[in-house]
């Protein structure tokens, strides 16, 4: 078998086979097909796209290259949640001890941010001593007696989609859905959950720009999951404006304990109750949609969340005074208000550029070595539909940074009122 | 500028800039651009096409990219021919002679035989002595004082061409017409001449499998002549059955005297005519086409093109008493006969699997490191349209090898009759 066939093949819009795509990714891992090969073919597929069975042959083949994990021996169906990223996009963290504290089995890897948008693991990290480095096996026993964890990318597990996404990243072949869904589900599918949750963002703040195109993308995972028998769900959330009031890394921590004392924003909550109402429906804890909603509301509002979250933090060394005493946080040198130069009604706040603020201001990296500034971003004072008068609060940004005048000035034109 | 957006630009379907072409073939030459991201350009090209501006632009900036040499200083209009290649193509050789003979300057670089195309330089080279490796003084001093010269490749011509080429070899993106149009009118324009004659190949021999692309060719190369102000004009020839009846490298150099003796092959004699008085018409030495094509008739019959052919291997060093007694030819150790197996016509010849055999039989190259057996090949004793008796030749095989029994089997499968 020749790469040249192989791409020649999808170059003429024809379904790769099972073993074309094995040879590719295998030799592609093993350095044995050159880049140049590579990036002919991902632009062929670009172009001339993939069905779902090939889409899935691709995603087990980028799974098998590296290591897969194993959970079975933990007891219960393991559940996974991904989102394809936004602006202010905590779900995980307060969805994770939602369901967990419903004895569902949360096991998770996550990324960093960049760009415009955050990532849990630094999050995760402006908790004072939080450790996102556990091994496999403490990993494992915190899934098993906690029901949650959250860890960082084994760089073992599924070399194949870190190669693709370098060579994609510099090829202009990012934005093809089959590459996309690949990509997400061949490095859900190694880390071994028995069922995924996937949140599909649409929006201005989102890499999907419209609903057709995150419809098609979440359709396509779902393939991809009966193709490989796993049992993968999607919803389709709005990224128009950020989710929540908070953008920014501890800002968002202080949010999310909020949420979890069932203090926290409206879109935040319902959009927590109904991925976790799927969730516990997909690991078989509950057998409706309706009783798991339940139970969720019921956690908010007793506690349970909330201890759930504090059992997570200190299994991962975190100090967990400041989940009891948010205040201890970090605040940044600067608090700047942004004030309406009107009376209106909030029609729209960009959330890609809120999110390019918060990175400006300090709270994200343009490149992956950037450090971050863990108390900087953006709070929000109003959301979309909320009634606005001349010189009310529309949001404060927190800098450390003594010169952010254009900042301050992109922050007034995201929104529209 | 970044690669990425000119990648993406094409990827969408826009057309490129100048600017961007510029940056592209500029930076890639001198290594700033990486083979990855020419690839996924180069098949974002083959897919989403050129306009013939943007052709024409692209195969400027290719020719810029090196040496660009200057022939100003030879009177007259300088001509030169490119032929896309086929089996038993010598037309360059009974051609240039005959053109020279008529007052017409040829200045032609030439290049190697690979796979089961023919090269002029090996066919050449199968007479002892020849010198393909003049200096760029050297061939401007013949082209002026014997009015043809035909050298080898320049390394410092087209840069861009060698890199691109190489790269498309292994990368599926050989067959685009507009990649193939910029790679034949770089190197064409950079080697100097006024006025150049395509001959565009289709049929089983050839690059072009059927009329139609090569019309489309045609015309790209004729479009990109007109951008740069060029008198560029094709013709389009089949190759459906090889040219003449000789196929192989001193086999061909035979067939080339004979034809400028006036006793070559009909195709081969009425394509070099018409080729011919198109080039005499292009280099305004005759004001029409039936002038030119009388003159060079008259030259073959009165011998003045055989004696330009002897004068220009004598002018690169070649052993003209090869050329006065072709028998001096080295010949193969085994001549073998292959007769027909029942009465017909001949309705086909496959020029691929003839240009194969006669590889397979020492007459070409695999790879470009191969060695040629200059007397190897197949001289045809038939041609399309010939009827054809049981047991009657149809051709005969010239090997040194012992063993060549698939070889036989292949040429037999090769006449359809």
């Amino acid at each position: 078998m020749f790469m040249e066939d192989i791409i020649e093949h999808k170059r003429d819009g024809l379904a790769l086979t099972e073993e074309e795509i094995h040879f590719f990714i295998q030799n592609y891992v093993n350095n044995k097909i050159p880049d140049y090969q590579a990036s002919a073919l991902l632009m062929a597929i670009y172009l001339k796209g993939m069905t779902s069975y090939e889409t899935a042959i691709l995603t087990k083949e980028m799974r098998d290259s590296g290591e897969v994990w194993d959970l079975s021996d933990i007891p219960g169906l393991k559940v996974d949640k991904h989102s394809t990223g936004g602006v202010g996009d905590k779900v995980s963290l307060v969805l994770g001890p939602m369901v967990a504290s419903c004895g569902a089995k949360l096991a998770k890897m996550s990324g960093r941010g960049l760009g415009h948008t955050g990532g849990t693991l630094d999050k995760l990290e402006s908790i004072p001593c939080f450790d996102i480095y556990e091994t496999y096996e403490e990993f494992k026993e915190q899934v098993k007696n906690v029901g949650m964890a959250i860890i960082g990318q084994d760089e073992n597990l599924d070399p194949a989609d870190k190669k693709i996404y370098a060579l994609r990243d510099v090829t202009a072949t990012v934005s093809s859905i089959p590459l996309i869904a690949s990509s997400i589900m061949s490095k859900k599918l190694a880390s071994g959950s028995d069922c995924i949750l996937l949140d599909v963002k649409y929006g201005s703040g989102a890499f999907m720009k419209t609903k057709e195109d995150a419809k098609k993308l979440g359709d396509l995972m779902e393939q991809i999951g009966e193709h490989l028998n796993k049992d993968v769900r999607y919803e389709i959330t709005s990224m128009e404006e950020p989710l929540g009031y908070a953008v920014g890394n501890n800002l968002e921590i202080k949010e999310v304990i909020e949420t979890l004392n069932n203090r926290g924003p409206k879109d935040l909550t319902l959009l927590c109750l109904n991925s976790g109402a799927i969730m516990l429906e997909q690991a078989k804890i509950f057998d409706n949609y309706q009783d798991g909603y339940n139970a969720l509301l019921k956690n908010l509002e007793n506690g349970k969340a909330f201890d759930k979250f504090v059992e997570f933090v200190k299994a991962q060394k975190g100090d967990i005074s400041y989940i009891y005493d948010p205040s201890k946080f970090k605040v940044s040198k600067y608090l700047i208000p942004i004030f309406a130069a009107k009376n209106g009604i909030i029609k729209k706040i960009d959330a890609l550029t809120i999110g390019k603020a918060s990175m400006h201001l300090g709270g994200g990296r343009m490149v992956l070595t950037d450090t971050i500034d863990m108390s900087a971003g953006i709070v929000l004072n109003k959301k979309v539909g909320d009634s606005v008068k001349n010189n009310e609060l529309l949001c404060t940004l927190h800098t450390d940074k003594d010169d952010v005048k254009e900042v301050i000035e992109e922050v007034k034109e995201a929104f529209i009122y």
